[in-house]
C-alpha cells in the first residue's frame, strides 16, 4: 500500500513532513515554528503536535528518511555493479550524487540545519549517515589494498568525496546545461580520479 | 594602524561583527536578532543600529570580508607558486582549503546562511566569490590546454573542488589527528587528482 494514498492519518503526516521540509529550507530550523509549518501543511498547529512532539522531532524524521533513502539508492547501485572495486566505487558515488542532485531540499537542510539539533537527536540522524560513509570507506580501502587507488588517509578522501557530493545542491539547477544524471556521472569520474585511480 | 586597536569606534564595530558571526553560527540568520547580537557584543541594540542597518547588512559585511581574505590568501600563494599550472592549481587549492579549515565559522555561515539574503545583498557577496572561482577556472583551463589536466566540464570540476573545500568545516576538528596544514595539503593532492593530472 502506498503510504501517501493510505489512511487519512498517513496523508496528513506526510503532508506535515513535506511542509516542514519546505519551511526548514526557506526559513531555517530556528526561523521555522510549528505554526508556520502547520500553515504550509494546511492544518492546525494542534494537528502538527498530534504527530510530532516538536520541531526537532520533525527534522530528525526528515533527515533520517532522506539518509535511509540515499543509502538504499547506493546499495541498489552496488548490487548491479559487480565485484571490481573501481566500478563499485564509481557506481556508489554516481548513485549518491544523483540522489543529492534530485533531492536538493533534503540535502541542503541536512547540511545546514543538522548542527542545530541537540546531541541525542543529532546522534539519531548521524548513525544512518555514518553507516553510509562506512560503506564507501570499505570500498575505497579494498581498492587501496589491491593497489588501484593511491591516496594517504583513505577515510578523509572518502569524506572529501561525500562533502563534494553534498555540495551539489549549492549550485546545481535542474534547468541548467547539464542534467542530474550527467552531473552524477561526472562526479563518479571525479571520485575515481580523486583516489588516484590507476587500472590494475 | 591595526583596526582592532584603532579608535574606540572601530573597536565596537569589530566587536559587533564578531558577535554577529557567533550568533549567526549558533542560531542561524533567522534565529539571530539585533538584540541577541548586541547582547553577545556587550552593547545596546541601539549601538548595533548605529553601525549596521539590519541583520542582512551584518551578514553581507561578514561574508564579503571572509571571501576577500580567502581570495587574498589564494593570490599570495599563487605569487610564490611559479608558472607551472599544476603547481599553481595545487597551491591555490591548498591556500583555499587552509583558510577554510582555519575559519570554520565564516565558511559554515557562508555556506548555510547566504541563501537567506535578498537578491541585491546576495549579489554583493557572490561577486567576490565568483571572482575567486574564475581564478581557479583560469588555472584549470590553462592546464587543460597544455594537456596535463583531463576532465570534461572544467568549470564544473572546479566547482566540485571548491565545494569539497567548503565542506571541510563540516567535519574538521583542530584537535583531530590531522592538523589544518596537513588536511590542506591532502586536499591539494585530491584536487590535482580530480582533474586527471598527468605530468607533461
Amino acid at each position: 500500500m502506498n503510504t501517501r494514498s493510505g489512511t487519512t492519518l498517513m496523508g496528513v503526516r506526510d503532508r506535515i513532513l513535506d511542509a516542514a521540509l519546505d519551511e526548514f529550507f526557506a526559513a531555517g530550523f530556528h526561523g521555522a515554528t510549528m505554526r508556520t509549518i502547520a500553515n504550509r501543511a494546511g492544518c492546525s498547529a494542534a494537528n502538527v503536535y498530534n504527530h510530532f512532539e516538536n520541531k526537532s522531532e520533525l527534522l530528525v524524521e526528515i533527515l533520517r528518511a532522506a539518509s535511509d533513502e540515499q543509502f538504499t539508492a547506493t546499495r541498489n547501485a552496488l548490487r548491479k555493479a559487480g565485484t571490481d572495486p573501481a566500478e563499485r566505487w564509481r557506481a556508489a558515488v554516481v548513485a549518491h550524487a544523483l540522489f543529492t542532485a534530485r533531492n536538493p531540499r533534503e540535502c541542503l537542510v541536512a547540511n545546514t540545519e543538522l548542527r542545530y539539533l541537540g546531541e541525542v537527536d543529532r546522534k539519531r540522524v548521524v548513525g544512518s549517515r555514518d553507516a553510509q560513509e562506512q560503506l564507501f570507506v570499505e570500498i575505497a580501502e579494498q581498492g587501496s589494498r589491491i593497489g588501484i587507488f593511491d591516496v594517504p588517509h583513505v577515510h578523509q578522501a572518502v569524506t572529501a568525496v561525500l562533502t563534494m557530493c553534498a555540495g551539489i545542491p549549492l549550485w546545481f539547477r535542474p534547468d541548467g546545461p547539464l542534467g542530474a544524471a550527467e552531473v552524477a556521472d561526472d562526479y563518479g569520474r571525479y571520485a575515481l580520479n580523486l583516489l588516484g585511480y590507476r587500472p590494475a
